[in-house]
């Protein structure tokens, strides 16, 4: 890996710092996020004071190669590619509730999802290439000859008894005990987070969620007419504690909704110990935890990460996820388990929808009970992870120095800060005259602070056309840098 | 038909009058339901005072042959069978917006409607042996072979485009303007009126409703925390108009909710002149009307019934729809044609559930376009009429004097009063052990004013059981008499 020599060599005590860490980062000892050595450590090595140390590592996050991150040290965050992107804290500028306000930005995005001539780097899933297409035809023509009636009448809430059962068969692998009665069938995840949302709190409370933050959340909490509090997320562990402690002490929240696995955009992943510290932070203030998982399933690693619930003492966790990410996304078939907020859920859920489509929760629980829904999570899996990993690669070569690429365990989004100056909307609409798609950063804050940063979708195969849209991409980005 | 003698014969001029009415009665000169002789015809008639005549009517009100309507006279409203029955205005004793409140009894209901041991009388649909199942089964698995991508992926709002031009063809059929752009499809009527609301109104606004009016929309607007004002309504032609002026003259009113067809409980319909003068009166108060429309495909007669869009002339009435009733509740296909609320619809669209199913969309646009869905509507129509009508006869039949029932020119619903004194919750429960399902009157009102109505649900055939189960349903009822 190339380093272009952003760093003047100086007679400096403090340029012999630099000078060791830029070698240990072109020989690969220090990996791109990697943490540095800490000052302590590399004073005795080099034998030079603490606070040159400093000095040389305060010059080096100056230039963008390191990032100070707080109670942690510092990190590598070179201009160069394929880095670990960590947004500063917020709480160090303004931590506000925000009354969401987005524009008709949504509305041209969303159209663009749907559009098959542009290139698929908008969307936030997988295309239906990696989906187990002919299995739901196949079970969906079956279903609704064996069941008629059941495929045709209302399927009241909380929904399907099987698909219930099938859910809470999942949420006992993952060692949480939810009873098939606890989980409520919804329209997908959004109508989960959307009566989750109802059932705890009101218009003008507080909801504290990470920043960034899906632009759908954002929107739904602005809908509502609550106030969302973007609280500072790491891209690698999730919600920063210091600033979510710091607004917990300073503002009157009601609740707080949070996607711990590969949150989009980051494809942050909370790490356990996090997750346990979040519910219990929660429990000592009674704060209920609505936690979305529509990623969980689509890990990286050899195991699938717990939730939030797993550590759930006191019922307080509203849990909710969907198949849209994992199946079929027209399926709309999502869930909640609500905890001692469930008869609440149960009566928002009647009072706005009355019931969930049945054919699609037949098809499912039958796809789930034969073991064809964990055959099919393993292919997409390994495909995703493969994707993803050759869409950064992709991604390094051909965008500028300056750019950030995130690092995700798991999921198919790429969260990339551009070379500072570059906005994220010049580049949103000069790569839709070339037909390509990009989620524009500024639309997953209300606070507009994501300027520079944009999400790409992973999830569609690297076909040439694509990787020819990645190549093209850079070259635009190229061309607002200078 | 036969009169039990609740009035005496007396001496005095007055029983004259009631003598003469009650003999028209039981020659069927006067049928129950009609207007009683006007008193000025009645006094050239009899040769007595207007006043005299006056005093009788008053009389034979207070013995419920008489009922009064305002400005409209003295109708036949007898303790005898088969009557068409008109709640006084709840004007004359108290409208106050309430804040509606409803207990665990919703939940006991939506679990008997499905339970197929229970007779078929509590739910609002018609059943799968009137629907065209084996044709929805056939078009599905058309559909999501011919179409796995349309069918699995996104369909984002306003949802499947042929669906859409449907739907506008059939508002053109009723001479409505409404493009297919301005329609978005929804997860059945109730989220159409769901979405409606919130895009019209906000938490603490006073919504004019129909009185009775359909337990769900009061749940609905009781956990938006909206307040439903309950106007009087007729079982034969809908909304009082003096009621409701009154209404509008002495509250701050934001959105009226109405079912001007077939409403449900009472089978209602306005007639044209009343669609048009509630848009107008609406219109000068610049205040939205949303219009639900889900029976209004149903009628009994030779033209269907128009709507109170086919009178809007800027663009104020959110007319809501489904297929629930029509053709498969298990669908959840509804839509929305909002008017000058479309953008705020599908914002909340969009943000509560992201999209409605795909597949169930593509499925219903070949329905319609293939002219299945009139085919089958008029063998449904019929079937209902008959069905109904039945259902009346068989209920005048069994159950005991006192009891009054509507007569609906659509639908499926009988709304019935029960002799007074006759509790429909001490009904319910007697009838449950019985394995019959009712609906009990007082869930129809916030102000719990229909104790003693009943609505019985007439969508399923008149097979042996169901019979047997009115002559039991009459028995309990004349059990609770005595």
């Amino acid at each position: 890996m190339q380093r272009s020599g952003s760093v003047n060599k100086k007679q400096y005590k403090y340029d012999q710092v630099s000078d060791y860490v830029m070698a240990m980062i072109e020989n690969g000892t220090l990996k791109l996020g990697d943490r540095a050595p800490s000052l302590r450590k590399l004073s005795q090595i080099l034998k030079v004071s603490i606070s040159t140390i400093n000095q040389a590592y305060v010059q080096l996050e100056d230039k963008g190669v390191l990032q100070a991150r707080p109670q942690s040290g510092f990190y590598i965050n070179a201009d160069i590619q394929c880095t670990i992107d960590t947004p500063k804290p917020i709480i160090s500028g303004s931590c506000q509730p925000r009354n969401v306000r987005f524009s008709k930005l949504f509305e041209d995005i969303s159209k663009i999802s749907n559009n098959t001539r542009i290139a698929p780097f908008a969307a936030a899933k997988a295309p239906l290439e990696l989906m187990p297409v002919k299995a739901l035809i196949r079970e969906t023509r079956n279903m609704i000859s064996r069941y008629p009636a059941a495929s045709l009448d209302y399927c009241y809430p909380p929904g399907d008894e099987k698909l219930r059962h099938q859910i809470a068969l999942r949420y006992s692998d993952m060692g949480v005990n939810v009873a098939a009665d606890e989980i409520i069938i919804t329209n997908g995840a959004t109508e989960a987070l959307s009566l989750s949302l109802q059932a705890v709190a009101k218009r003008g409370d507080i909801i504290v969620v990470e920043s960034p933050t899906l632009f759908s959340v954002l929107r739904l909490i602005e809908k509502l007419g609550m106030l969302a509090l973007e609280v500072d997320t790491d891209p690698a562990t999730g919600i920063n504690f210091d600033s979510l402690e710091y607004a917990l002490d300073t503002m009157d929240v009601t609740a707080m909704l949070v996607v711990p696995n590969f949150n989009n955009p980051l494809g942050s992943l909370m790490p356990e110990a996090n997750k346990k510290r979040l519910v219990q932070l929660l429990q000592e203030r009674n704060i209920p935890l609505i936690e979305d998982d529509v990623y969980g399933d689509l890990y990286f690693g050899d195991e699938r990460p717990g939730i939030a619930k797993c550590y759930d003492n006191d019922n307080r966790v509203l849990s909710c996820s969907s198949f849209s990410k994992t199946i079929s996304p027209g399926f709309r078939m999502g869930w909640v388990a609500g905890g001692k907020h469930h008869a609440q859920i149960m009566e928002w859920k009647q009072a706005s929808s009355t019931a969930s489509p049945s054919l699609q929760q037949l098809v499912l629980a039958e796809f789930l009970r034969s073991g064809q829904y964990d055959r099919h999570l393993m292919h997409l899996r390994k495909a995703l992870k493969f994707q993803v990993e050759k869409g950064r690669l992709m991604i390094a070569r051909a965008f500028p120095q300056g750019t950030l690429i995130s690092d995700p365990q798991g999921g198919c989004m790429l969260w990339i800060k551009l070379p500072d100056g570059v906005n994220c909307l010049d580049l949103y609409s000069l790569a839709l005259e070339h037909n390509i798609g990009t989620m524009p950063g500024i639309i997953f804050s209300a606070t507009r602070k994501f300027r520079n940063y944009i999400r790409l979708n992973c999830g569609s195969p690297w076909i040439e056309e694509n990787e020819q849209a990645i190549q093209t991409l850079g070259e635009l980005v190229h061309s607002l840098v200078n």
